[in-house]
């Protein structure tokens, strides 16, 4: 075992960066290589059936070109060595802009004269100018619709950014189309918050301040978002439904659909992006009271006024929006290949990431579907070289990611699962790792991190875990670096939120404590090319060899250790961790506190009990007979069981395919994880509800729940007969 | 393996019944033997502590009485020799009579005097008459309340009662007091109905048309129902919550408890039971339309009209209804007793039955519960002699079943249940074996009885499948006994219906063909003594032995066997039967069929699917290497699996708890198991829905949900990778 993954190691070299190379590398010698990478990244064309495009083309769900990407990657795998690689496809809802009537915002005039059009595409980036497909900017899912009203500037569009609007300015959203710039919160939240606003519209833009990196210059001469570029994106709110059309069941061929009008999530009003050259036209014409203070202000050259009370020069000044996108049920395929298990054939790891991109998908999803790629292609060569796994590996290359996370969601609702760890990367910055999982896997991660070599300037000779706690340290405790709790936006979503499966992503990121703008700047805008990164992210690749490697690890230990590298004495401690921020958040309201008698006794007990659970569980499985095959795979079984405990079969209120007692992503936030999401929404803005009796309840209510859950959690945990 | 089971039947020689033994027999040589059920269901007293009395007293749930029963039957089990026995409590909402405010019914004039007002409780039968603890009859979670209307008689107050009552005959029932019926379905679905038809108030009769065989006599002297035997019963329509203010969580001390007005399937009408004897004077007062044909007519000495109308003396005449029945949260305590798996701990076999009784008990429960101590006993013994099953096996004695089967739920709900097989029985007749269970079990079961000698008259050397076949052959194929479906109405449902566990039951029973009455006349009276048994229905107690050989046979084989004795061919099967069922009784609606575009296509290609990877499935156990355990826990668990795998997480319509797609307790009757129940209560008076678009869809999608639940099962028969 220590042999192989020494091997695996000492074969990770650094390459020199290709020239440019065209040539699909499955021979060369290295296990993990950047090479992959470079090919299948690469826009350039080449001979002989062996060259990718991953990135020469958009691969847009539904598409034809995404379903031959996805012919590729199959044909690649079975050279690669899999056991097997099956497209497996699903007929799920989708939405495209209309050709023939394209979207736009407008200024019209008293007399209802369009004195001004935001732009209708964006200008490729050189060299791409003659590519077909590429759609312009959409939010996906959009309601259609030209409403026409006065303009509200709502800053993020967050929950506190409409309270703010709604209780301190005094502006009523109602029948008014607003416009929030994109970045702090996923935008179907904002979207959501709109529509309970009471807006007609929704306009979303990209502020300098948030996409814009000082000193930077626009692509192609630096990284930072053009003005023209524009961020599409889905603004459905599924909370983990999958297909809108189908939620809880495979979208195939038989399966019932719902009409459009009844699917999840889909809002109800128009949604479109503009980029920031437009938004600066629209902002200039907003009155009224002023943004209230620096966190409302961007770095438009306007005076960010909230509206209404327009300014200019036409005595009144409205907005109207053109939105004709249209939803169409479509066939997506996700590409599934297996290394079946020597041993243990009937437990899986996962290894998934998209292949569906916006446009070319330079950075999302490429840098990660690439690093799937050359993980695949290592453990092939593995294979051929006579090592076969203890237990199943899965690598899947979904589809429909960016419409909401719809082939693994679908996948997942397929197959009756026992055991798996999906792992899903893409990259997002350059500055040094970033991890979010499962407290199981935190062990595991740091161990892995301590063997593999620093890609990170001035970090020669020393490890990925030296460099990632110098950068990064976890605000509790600086002696480990920062992991974060699994939220969404990504494809382990049905898998942990909804399934309890253990589950984690690893991505090489910006530097959250300096970097103040949102993700990477040109984010689902058509200049995330191949180019970008080969310039500006990751030159000699060494940052995306580097998730490789790690992304590998977790799979091979995973895969092949005999016990499953699975720490629960971890867990426990993030569960009191938790339970004492909870705690203290309620703490804030003292007084009903006392009034209706809320105590969080059960659940600090439960927690205690957990963590013995825990230390006694972990005494014994040192103590446990390697011999006797029965009796390890009794305790690997706990160990796999332990994410499912946490596992509420009734789900959280109003969001029944999120599951998980623990993590959730936040109601506020799909990227963003919240930590016992129960009792955190029963609590949240609890001062503001009519009936603090029946608010107060429900808190004490999701206490029980959680106590309960941690409690069974435990249970699992202890000897099993 | 055969060995022990060989030795266990040979030692089964019948004994001749003990005259009147108080003693408890576990020194006794023979393994499964009568004498436990001597002991512990007579009611003498004894000495020594070694002596049983499980129906000397009654035992209510929720009273001293039962739980000093509870320590009993612990302290036994740690005798026989089990790993260990614990007590497990819960709180949960009961329901008792006011012990100074007596509920009744009354007729009363116009002048509001109450002329007549039905007994306030039954005449004790003999020997019991200074037995304290005996609560008069009542049905327990009715709404108080002393509500004053007509009467109207309603049959049994089934769906197609009201039906015709409303639609033909032509008579509202909102804002009267209904008089129903006991028989044919569960009486909280007679109470649902009577809601929903607007009554204000429900009666229960006991009709002797239903409990009177012809030719019998009444208790004592006969086992007919005496016209002051009131049948007790609880009146909630929980489907499946267990305790009413803690649906989907254990009742533990730190449980949050909604409040009782928000409890899940709690009556807001008061109900109230009575036997015949009052039920025939309330009746007299009826005038209005005849009963519309003889289906509506029981054996009193009335004309069975329907009303309003009264044909009394009286001019105006009206019933009151008294009910001052109270909720209160009481502990309760399961009984949990182990033996500890050699092999897989992890893996359990539950036998379970309820020990608490309405009064004495003297069939339900103690004809279960003995067969449970004996079974317990004789694994005892066994144990003694150096045996231990390879798996683990789980006695339970539920508590508070009568109230809901809360006992048997709330600990479903306490742990993460991993596999487990509960049966659960009692005795209803004497005439010839019922078994009701997954069709996993079945050739399990018929190959047990084939072993098992009958205990029945004119049976002598012929096996109990013999008997069984001939007194009641399967409807389709006269070459197999009947087995039933598994509906509700005893502690399997969490188990089987929520968890997906493979579950059965087995018990002696009437004859189905030509005995009209309801279940057994004396069911939850006062008059269900141990001399009810002892003189009428098993005198030798021979039948009770041949239930807990089965009942014995089907844990031990389960637990011990190396390879679980489950047939998935016949599940493809039951399936077969089950689709073409479903098939034929939409076939009714030809033109809807067509119009909507309604195929079984789907399900009928599943259930092929599912036929051929079971054919497939154990031709490769066939084959599996026993000597590689891995190998055979892998076949075990995808075994364990088949009926896992029919679980819809979402549930059923509006029945979030039962949550098989297969099987479900009937929405018209509790007691009844539907099969393809989301189909069905679509396709249900379908003829009469208002749009009937809409509900021809609800009818595609429950096709499409178990199209894909059948198919997802076929998959986990599938070769594992």
């Amino acid at each position: 075992m220590v042999t192989l993954l020494q091997t695996l190691h000492a074969l990770l070299t650094p390459f020199p960066p290709l020239p440019s190379s065209y040539l699909v590398t499955i021979a060369t010698p290295c296990l993990i290589s950047p090479v992959i990478f470079k090919a299948t990244s690469c826009r350039g064309s080449g001979s002989g059936g062996k060259v990718s495009s991953f990135t020469k083309f958009p691969h847009l769900a539904g598409t034809e070109q995404n379903l031959h990407l996805a012919k590729q990657i199959q044909a690649q795998w079975k050279e690669f060595g899999l056991d097997s690689a099956e497209l497996v496809h699903y007929d799920v809802l989708l939405s495209y802009p209309n050709e023939t009537q394209p979207n736009y915002v407008s200024i019209i005039d008293d007399q209802g004269n369009e004195i001004f059009n935001t732009s209708l595409f964006e200008t490729p980036p050189q060299g791409y100018e003659n590519i077909t497909g590429v759609l312009p900017p959409y939010n996906a899912f959009s309601a259609q619709g030209v409403p026409e009203a006065d303009l509200v500037y709502v800053n993020y569009g967050r929950t506190e950014d409409f309270f703010k609007l709604e209780r301190e300015i005094g502006i009523n959203c109602t029948g008014k189309i607003v416009i929030a710039r994109y970045g702090k919160i996923f935008r179907g939240n904002k979207v959501k918050n709109a529509i309970l606003a009471g807006a007609k519209g929704i306009i979303l833009y990209s502020d300098p301040a948030d996409y814009c990196a000082p000193g930077v210059d626009p692509y192609p001469n630096g990284w930072n978002l053009p003005g023209g570029g524009v961020q599409r994106g889905n603004v459905l709110n599924l909370n983990g439904a999958g297909d809108p059309l189908t939620p809880g069941y495979p979208a195939k061929e038989y399966t019932f659909r719902s009409e459009v009008d009844e699917g999840v999530g889909i809002p109800k009003i128009p949604v479109h992006p503009i980029g920031y050259h437009d938004a600066e036209i629209l902002l200039r014409i907003l009155g009224g009271p002023a943004a209230p203070d620096n966190s409302w202000r961007g770095n438009l050259n306007v005076s960010y006024n909230i509206g209404p009370g327009f300014a200019g020069s036409y005595s009144i000044r409205k907005v109207r929006m053109h939105v004709h996108t249209h939803n169409k049920i479509t066939r997506i395929y996700n590409v599934i290949g297996t290394i079946s298990g020597a041993e243990e054939p009937d437990r899986y790891i996962i290894l998934g990431g998209h292949r569906d991109s916006w446009v070319f998908g330079g950075i999302d999803p490429t840098t990660g579907a690439a690093v799937l790629q050359e993980v695949a292609r290592s453990f092939g060569k593995m294979m051929m070289e006579g090592w076969r796994p203890k237990r199943t590996i899965i690598f899947a290359s979904w589809d429909a990611e960016e419409f909401g996370l719809l082939g693994s969601t679908e996948w997942a609702e397929s197959k009756p699962l026992k055991k798996d760890f999906p792992v899903c990367v893409w990259f997002s910055g350059n500055y040094t790792l970033r991890v979010d999982c499962s407290p199981l896997l935190y062990k595991l991660v740091y161990n892995l991190t301590e063997e593999i070599a620093s890609p990170d300037e001035d970090y020669e000779g020393k490890s990925l875990y030296e460099s990632w706690l110098e950068k990064d340290p976890s605000t509790e405790s600086k002696s480990h670096p920062r992991i974060n709790k699994l939220g969404s936006g990504s494809d382990f979503e049905a898998y942990f939120q909804r399934l309890g499966i253990t589950s984690g992503r690893a991505r090489y990121t910006k530097n959250r404590r300096a970097d103040k703008f949102s993700n990477y700047p040109v984010y689902h805008t058509v200049y995330e090319t191949f180019e970008l990164v080969e310039r500006f992210y990751d030159p000699t690749f060494m940052k995306q060899l580097t998730v490789a490697q790690l992304r590998g690890g977790l799979v091979y230990e995973l895969a092949d250790s005999q016990v499953i590298p699975f720490n629960c004495q971890d867990y426990g401690e993030a569960l009191r961790k938790y339970t004492n921020r909870i705690y203290n958040l309620t703490k804030k309201h003292e007084e009903q506190v006392e009034t209706y008698r809320v105590s969080f006794g059960p659940l600090f007990s439960a927690v205690m009990n957990f963590t013995e659970a825990a230390a006694d569980f972990h005494r014994r499985l040192k103590e446990v007979d390697v011999n006797n095959p029965i009796a390890v795979r009794i305790m690997n079984d706990q160990l796999m069981f332990v994410e499912r405990a946490f596992i509420d079969p009734l789900g959280l209120p109003g969001r029944k395919f999120y599951r998980h007692i623990v993590f959730a992503p936040s109601s506020h936030n799909k990227y963003a994880g919240e930590s016992f999401p129960g009792i955190y929404d029963a609590v949240f803005d609890i001062e503001n509800k009519a009936d603090q009796r029946k608010a107060w309840e429900e808190v004490k209510r999701q206490i029980s729940i959680a106590a309960f859950t941690v409690q069974a959690a435990a249970g699992t945990l202890k000897d099993v007969a």
